[in-house]
């Protein structure tokens, strides 16, 4: 099966937004082997989205078209697949129900026209129930083309993907296989590995394809089979990664295709029945974000100190004012106070701190831009590493809280329990 | 002038990551009146990259094609567009001398084949000078289109469109002018934004459009005013924005394209030098996170407690252990109890302090999915709200952060010093 995703919106088209939700889109698709092989946006000038919808029809099996269905006048993506469809608008009991529910029992407002208007279809579409929103998904045929238009507020439209959209296709179409491993590995560039993987490079077989993505310190590889038959592809991509791990073993350090640091680290703790806590400076409560933006955190996570001005390090973490004094307050010997403070405070047996210079200004610190410093407290010792991320601020930021859960990923991982 | 953008890699058509770039170049272009039409991406597939050069020839006279220049077997960009042009790859003296310095200079080890194939251009191209990496930008021209090919890494791309691709542009070709003015609401949805300003919308001249940005608690509008005179753009969308201020001035918090919420709360505390702290439960650090993403937050933000466990909140915030027994920890005793906790513990002029039940499950706690408790501690006085806001937990930690800067900023706004 070959789709297409269609994004429809101007605020894509002039950078005000970034599009996300054909990258969860994407992965939904290809996890259930529907193939991808393009990625569209376009504006919501309605001969624009004419246009798109002819020139798809018979080139892909599935048009996955998000965006367009709000209620005001510049969402037209409905009204104009109800005239790409020859249709007409018709009111849908169900979702007229659900939208009334929804504003007057859950928002507690008075229904108005335009919430009504909501509830209208194309006569001919199937409807994916949207229980997030107030727009209904939509599940139209033209001869051998699919078009579904889901909502573009991003949880209204993983909520259709998730439980309308991949359930369907899984129930009605017949799909090849497809196998995706990823091989994490650190502190090599891309060249590099290239050529010390060359020779196996070169001899994996015809159905596995491998692309390189590079990030800053590291290198994800990523190999995709696809055919018929799930066990002979599984097992060429073990057999392949068997051989890659005994020439770059020293180099790999995990095979989670897209296991974010803090889900990871957090198993581990769970696992290991051990709390953390942090105490932030200059990532000013991101990596507590990151923590609890993981379900069940509450199980680890202790909670955390954002010590934003130097006074509060003093009075709520117990950093020794003299300290600060001496060292000032960007350095290490602050950060493992901070630490030390803050698995006191909240009696964990691990603790992150930070703090650093994120910019984009030197204020008062003696420190450069970009310098940080991040300490970590473990139930037998206290150490902190220094680091120097550059600009701009939003980099730091993100690095430093990066680098903290690779710090302390690497440090459970030591003390086998 | 019409651009299409054009990213290559089967990375982002299988979801494993985000395309960013295509909104950094949307931008860039858009600010020097060059009209991004449409935003593609397609797989690394020599084939898929040739048919699309070529439907692409005389229906766009900009593609920016970023992606697939790095030194690796699967990056064949640039081959690629060698054989659409015809041409041959010539070593570029200019790239090679780059490409040493860089590999043995900066990066202090020996130089490989792999290393030395970057310097390699197409005979036709016009080298764009990438000072960043060893992928060199390429400028083509075949009949009325240009072809522009950039590295896929990010900051080596931004380096390349701010030095080397606008800078080209605005030389070589003239282009209409383009004015954008957004307007940033808070605290209606979408609907009840459009129902107040439908006759203000009916009205605006053919030459301005609008946009509705809806996202949690917030919608932005967006208007775009395209012509050939500046000035008539300019007056024509600052008169719409007087016109408009006067219907909906209660909800306008700010006019700047990009301005969030946090941003126009920092300036409102920094303007009268009042502090801030919050102490978060259910939001994990999204304020604290979302205060310090804006630099010199230093100057109003004093810190946060994020206080996971309930104990935290009794021992670091002060919380009575009698109120969380009688009222449960969700509640709006708990709440308050925690916002003057904060306000005492950073010494302050105002503290949030949230504390709700995010799900997906409900826990321990006696509250449904989504409620959430807001309090504002003033310099007077202490008060909370109560908000339901369903789920997803994504959703529910958002619209607090969101709803907690809304009710700041009503707050600071309502003592008019």
């Amino acid at each position: 099966m070959k789709a297409i995703i269609v994004t429809i919106g101007d605020e894509i088209l002039i950078g005000q937004i970034v599009d996300t939700n054909s990258a969860y889109i994407a992965k939904a698709l290809d996890r259930v082997g529907v193939q991808t092989h393009e990625i569209l946006s376009v504006s919501d000038d309605k001969q624009d989205i004419l246009n798109t919808l002819e020139k798809l029809q018979n080139q892909f099996d599935l048009v996955v078209i998000t965006g367009g269905l709000g209620p005001t006048k510049d969402d037209i993506t409905k009204k104009t697949i109800c005239e790409y469809f020859d249709d007409v608008l018709v009111e849908n009991e169900i979702v007229l129900k659900h939208v009334t529910e929804l504003i007057e029992g859950i928002y507690k407002r008075a229904i108005t026209q335009i919430n009504k208007d909501q509830a209208l279809v194309p006569s001919k579409c199937e409807v994916l129930f949207n229980k997030m929103g107030t727009a209904p998904g939509m599940w139209m045929k033209k001869e051998d083309t699919v078009y579904i238009s889901l909502p573009g507020v991003p949880y209204e439209m993983k909520y259709l993907i998730d439980n309308e959209v991949i359930p369907k296709i899984v129930k009605e179409y017949n799909r090849p296989y497809i196998v995706h491993k990823t091989i994490l590995t650190y502190g090599l560039g891309e060249s590099l590995v290239a050529e010390r993987i060359e020779n196996w490079e070169n001899n994996l077989p015809e159905f596995i394809r491998l692309a390189y993505l590079p990030s800053p310190g590291r290198v994800r590889l990523r190999l995709t089979a696809r055919g018929e038959n799930k066990a002979i592809l599984e097992t060429a991509i073990e057999a392949n990664i068997h051989t890659l791990s005994k020439i770059i073993g020293d180099i790999i350090v995990g095979f989670d295709e897209d296991e974010t640091i803090e889900v990871v680290v957090g198993r581990l703790l769970l696992q290991r029945q051990k709390t953390l806590a942090t105490a932030e400076s200059c990532t000013g409560g991101k990596i507590a974000q990151m923590l609890t933006s993981v379900a069940g955190a509450s199980n680890y996570f202790r909670g955390s100190v954002v010590s934003y001005a130097t006074d509060t390090k003093i009075s709520v973490l117990g950093v020794n004012a003299d300290t600060i004094e001496k060292h000032s307050v960007v350095s290490a010997e602050v950060a493992k106070e901070m630490a030390l403070g803050i698995q006191k405070l909240m009696q964990t047996d691990y603790a992150i701190a930070t703090t650093g210079n994120a910019g984009p200004t030197k204020g008062n610190a003696d420190a450069e831009l970009g310098t940080v410093f991040i300490a970590l407290a473990t139930p037998n010792e206290v150490f902190c590493e220094e680091f120097s991320f550059g600009q701009p601020r939003e980099k730091v930021i993100d690095r430093t809280a990066n680098k903290a859960f690779e710090l302390l990923q690497k440090e459970i991982l030591k003390n086998v329990h």
